[in-house]
């Protein structure tokens, strides 16, 4: 952490950025990181690959997440948040390779890659923001109600509202912190997730219509098909959550979620999530059979084949994975 | 909390209790209740009026949870926890009135009646589960790990993961400090909420399908029927969660679930509940209307007529009080 701040001396001018698909960590990291560098008397402008989604934008600052590439300027160091590879910020990676300056890597992955000129990476932290929440601590820069709200969202996010493996004390500790400086967290949980349209209700219910458990009642799947889609007029992006159904029936080790490509014919992009206590499968190794990765608990990969073909294969492949263990 | 304390001090045998149909917080606090009295030298016993549901027998010592009125003997004085009146402890309330001894009334509901011989209210508290947990540190009594267990399933139900209004700083620090005694949060929030039965996501699916938004977007309703619990054999006692979906829908204002009952043909059990950023309806008042009550943003109600002559009442009634305010 002091080396990220000595090097943030360093420079006058700095690219901020994140992963592809930017969420809660990714926004909040970003715009608190913003803040934090302005609060140090530097310059500096976030640049990310992808849109803020629309369900974010009521994020303080949001509409000064920049994709424009063409407009980007010199500047002295990149700040890359929430990231394991450099590839993961998507067409940004081009815009940092194009000016060779220091690359800050801040990152909580286990699998960082350490690819920056500093690499701060602590796989015991929650959430990006957690970090830049301690580098505020660091540096004594002012934290404002809309940074604490920026980062409440990170963490809130990142940790499925407390209630993943990365919530620690320390998570908690920093959580009361932020709602010190004025936040109501029913006000901030309603922005985040009661936002849903009639339409991806719509769709909730006809995925949940497909959803099956197999003999052994360890693997339960369900599926998006390019019809369902058409019919609800509902946005895939915003179904993130549909696999939990899966994973949240009792006795389920493994969920998968089958979802028709909406460009591509005859591809199906897979989602595998695990559970236990201790004994949860590795989906990581069983999305990497099929040529994809991601973490133990959370996987995908992407399969050629009709819905009918690649559900077939891949439950064979997860049974015989089970049996395996 | 102090006379409390002292109110303990004076007696050798404890009564404790909580409120019928047992949830997460009435059952964490009796059981770290019952533990704090044996750390202070008592004896202590739990009796219910209605048994742990299944979904919370993996709680520490829930099978120490009593419902046998017939073996009660002698106590001399009774610990009512999580109830704002004497009445919601069920048919407890008759042993209690039988023996004439001190109550000790720990609650957090704003509305408590005050119905103790010690009255310990606090609605800034976030749960009954976080005032045991402070009775552990004002006493000193060592707090183990499945006490610590038994409060933070408590604070966990009772704050939604943290997410509803009454979490505060206090909340996230005594949440952070619990974790210290070895809890996993993920195998915790797995134990309490990764439970549905493939029967509940059935019957999830075919209640989502009869979400309906009012013209202005501020109403959605949805229902569920006897029909629909008799297809799918699910448990309506696990259904808590439904109405969540109609209110997590974007702009909608107030949420409602018709139930028919169960029991008795002709009566329709209705729930609301209400969202907003200060501007929320209070469906305390809607529901008193219709001779129910409850909370501002969570209440509910009972009405005798075919699910389409109440839907049509109600949704009427819930108009005018929007258009009122």
């Amino acid at each position: 952490m002091r080396e990220v701040i000595e090097a943030i001396k360093k420079g006058k001018r700095f690219l901020v950025t994140a992963h592809v698909n930017v969420e809660g960590d990714a926004l909040g990291s970003q715009l608190a990181m913003k803040e934090l560098l302005m609060g140090m008397g530097k310059e500096a402008f976030i640049l990310d690959s992808d849109p803020v989604p629309e369900h974010y934008r009521f994020l303080p600052k949001a509409s000064e997440v920049s994709n424009k590439f063409d407009k980007v300027g010199a500047f002295d160091a990149a700040v890359v948040l929430d990231c394991p590879t450099l590839n993961r910020t998507g067409k940004v990676r081009d815009v940092i390779k194009s000016q060779a300056v220091p690359i800050i890597n801040i990152d909580h992955h286990i699998s960082n890659e350490k690819f920056g000129s500093v690499n701060w990476v602590e796989p015991n932290a929650s959430s990006a923001g957690e970090m830049v929440f301690r580098l505020f601590k660091e540096t004594g820069v002012k934290m404002t109600k809309e940074v604490a709200l920026s980062l409440y969202i990170a963490i809130l996010t990142d940790t499925g509202s407390f209630n993943y493996d990365n919530t620690s004390s320390a998570t908690h500790e920093i959580a009361g912190e932020l709602l010190g400086y004025g936040l109501d967290p029913a006000v901030v949980s309603e922005s985040v997730y009661e936002r849903r349209s009639v339409k991806d209700i719509n769709l909730l219910g006809l995925v949940l219509a497909t959803i099956r458990v197999n003999k052994s009642g360890m693997i339960a799947h369900l599926e998006v098909t390019k019809d369902m889609l058409k019919k609800t007029g509902a946005d895939l992006a915003k179904s993130e959550g549909l696999i939990n159904f899966a994973r949240s029936i009792d006795g389920v080790k493994v969920a998968i979620l089958f979802k028709e490509d909406q460009q591509e014919k005859g591809k199906i992009n897979i989602s595998f999530r695990s559970k236990g206590n201790g004994d949860a499968a590795d989906v990581n190794k069983i999305a990497a059979i099929f040529g994809g990765g991601g973490h133990a608990k959370a996987s995908g990969c992407i399969v050629a084949g009709s819905l009918k073909e690649v559900k077939k294969k891949v439950l064979a492949q997860v049974e015989a994975s089970l049996k395996d263990k």
